[in-house]
């Protein structure tokens, strides 16, 4: 069997869906791996990277492929392309992306999303999600150290004491703490807050303090929060409003896949911080948790710096890159069956993300949600 | 007698050469603070701010003060504002300034330069070029972290395990330092040189490697390092160019305050970084310690990207300027003489940094540099 792996086309992606590195782990599965010529520049590996590591470089790389990698759903366009039967992988946010599964499913191919990839400890090393949240997570730590005006740790000289910058991380997923990691190592005070109970004691082991609100607490499913009613959202709020006003850096996190982020500081939060403060918000492309921020841009609201966050592991392209090439290597290595890529679709892995298989829509929401548009067109 | 504190006009400077918060320090020995509207903005600090610490807020600051304060020199055209036989303190460096060295000494005014304190352990809470140091070498390593498109820590992962990154420092005084512990901070490899073999314990004492290349030490006066032969920098090049080679980020603090700083990295040993790696020159403006930097400007270089450092305390202007009113603050103490200012020119600390005082030219070597300017026209 032949692996391809294609070049991404979406602005602002800088990923590869598999790192020279790895080539040579699927050694023993397939026969050729195949790259598209340039897929590797903008994470830093070159074409002759990928040829030393075993690889081959072709435009044509996608003929005849038994599976194809990618960051970014392969473009509806390239679906002809595609050799019978082929399976892709990659990110595949089905409600936004329903034209595509719809064509993937009428072409006869297996789609397999890696967001849909149970998050259970069997699956750990297959969690895209997961690995690019930590990347995004330092990130937003290092991007606010940036972009603050002040020192973050705690500075004792000849010429006075400096108090260290206080940081606010609010959601304590992978991100949170990653980013709670990270502007604890630059000595800064940490303190963060999560829906979930669970979470302080992840919080205090990174030697950050943990918000206590007085508010029912949200335990989800699959480590997720649920969402909660509007009252409490406000109620909320109201009580996050002083940690946000005493906070130099604030830093928010909270995504739920698929859903719009909620609002978790309004703009008037945002005008009591003090001016020269600096909001780092990653849920900025679904929405955002902090009022007025967007996307790819920084902001000045009332004196605070609003930097809202856009494709954030690309930022960090090569090791954004190594660890989803892992995650992925690691699902190939799962869908083999002796020397063969072979998924059983009755694994709790392979049925988790598998979006289309033989001409049918698996995902339920997704089919849920196709279903609806055609009668909605009706 | 009363102090003024003049608002900065050069384009960049964005400290204020005393802090509110300092205010009180002064009462005993000063009548009044007078500080000009919109002094402290760029640093955060309001009129409203000094009001409350006591100070007065007001347009003509500097009418009838016998100390006049500010970070960059007082502006030429001002001369003529002060009071007789005022006292100006300041960064002042003689060498870029004999018009107004002759303008203050013409007019009579008693000017100490902050640069010019001796570097004693008496007078290291006075030293404003250590403690700017700390901070430019603070941003240095952040400005580097935030720039590089990767990790800087080892990071253990459930999809696999980064590399920590390496960070090249090359002169290790006050600034090199605050950057080899804020890359420490944040988990980097560190290796740093120095001419200054008496700095390896302190490189060590930070957790950072010290380069020893085969070359003779160069340990100078007052803690800098003397300036070496064509043929040494030549084969000290030569000696450190794998080590840069080898890094993610290089960040160079090698600068003689008043000379222009040596060059110690070529274009050519840039482009033999990896491309994607990181170049902070904190000594652009003096020169460069990287053939290629520009002051305030990212150039890329071969895929590297260089970034040349311009009034880089400014950009933590609050905290730059706490330290520097420290250090400001604590030479007036040293000034006074019961409840008085009325600085003893005997002094050893008085007499290092005094440049001009009652109509003559105190330090030497800007007494020999007018001379030459002198007979330069003739």
């Amino acid at each position: 069997m032949k692996i391809a792996v294609v070049g991404e086309t979406r602005p602002g992606e800088r990923r590869v869906a598999l790192v020279p590195g790895l080539v040579s782990r699927l050694a023993d599965v397939v026969a050729e791996v195949a790259v598209e010529s340039g897929a590797g520049a903008a994470a830093g590996f070159s074409d002759e990277d990928y040829r030393q590591a075993g690889a081959t470089v072709a435009a044509d790389a996608l003929h005849g492929a038994g599976v194809v990698l990618s960051v970014q759903p392969i473009p509806e366009h390239r679906i002809g392309e595609l050799a019978p039967g082929a399976i892709t992988i990659s990110f595949l946010p089905v409600a936004q992306e329903l034209d595509l599964v719809r064509a993937l499913r009428d072409g006869g191919h297996t789609a397999l999303a890696m967001e849909l990839v149970p998050r259970t400890s069997r699956a750990q090393a297959m969690d895209a999600l997961s690995s690019q949240s930590f990347v995004a997570g330092y990130r937003a730590a290092v991007v606010a150290a940036e972009k603050l005006p002040r020192f973050l740790p705690l500075s004792m000289t000849a010429s006075g004491t400096i108090r260290p910058a206080t940081v606010l991380v609010l959601g304590a997923g992978v991100a949170g703490l990653q980013a709670i990691a990270t502007s604890r190592r630059l000595g800064a005070v940490v303190r963060a807050y999560d829906v979930r109970a669970a979470s302080a004691e992840e919080v205090r082991s990174l030697g950050a303090e943990f918000v206590e609100l007085e508010l029912p607490t949200l335990e989800g499913a699959g480590g997720y929060a649920r969402e909660m009613t509007e009252e409490r959202s406000r109620r909320q709020r109201e009580l996050l409003a002083p940690h946000v006003a005493d906070a130099d850096v604030l830093i928010t996190t909270a995504a739920v896949p698929g859903r719009t982020a909620p609002v978790l500081v309004t703009a008037e939060m945002v005008a009591a911080m003090r001016p020269g403060s600096v909001v780092v918000d990653l849920a900025a492309e679904s929405g955002g948790n902090v009022e007025g921020a967007k996307p790819g841009e920084e902001v000045t609201v009332d004196g605070v710096l609003v930097w809202g966050g856009a494709n954030v592991p690309s930022q960090v392209p090569g090791q954004a890159s190594q660890l989803y090439s892992t995650n992925v290597v690691n699902l190939l290595l799962h869908l083999r069956s002796g020397d063969e890529i072979a998924p059983d679709f009755d694994d709790e892995i392979v049925a988790g993300c598998c979006v289309t298989h033989a001409g049918e829509v698996r995902h339920e929401p997704t089919r849920a949600l196709l279903a609806a548009q055609v009668s909605s067109v009706d």
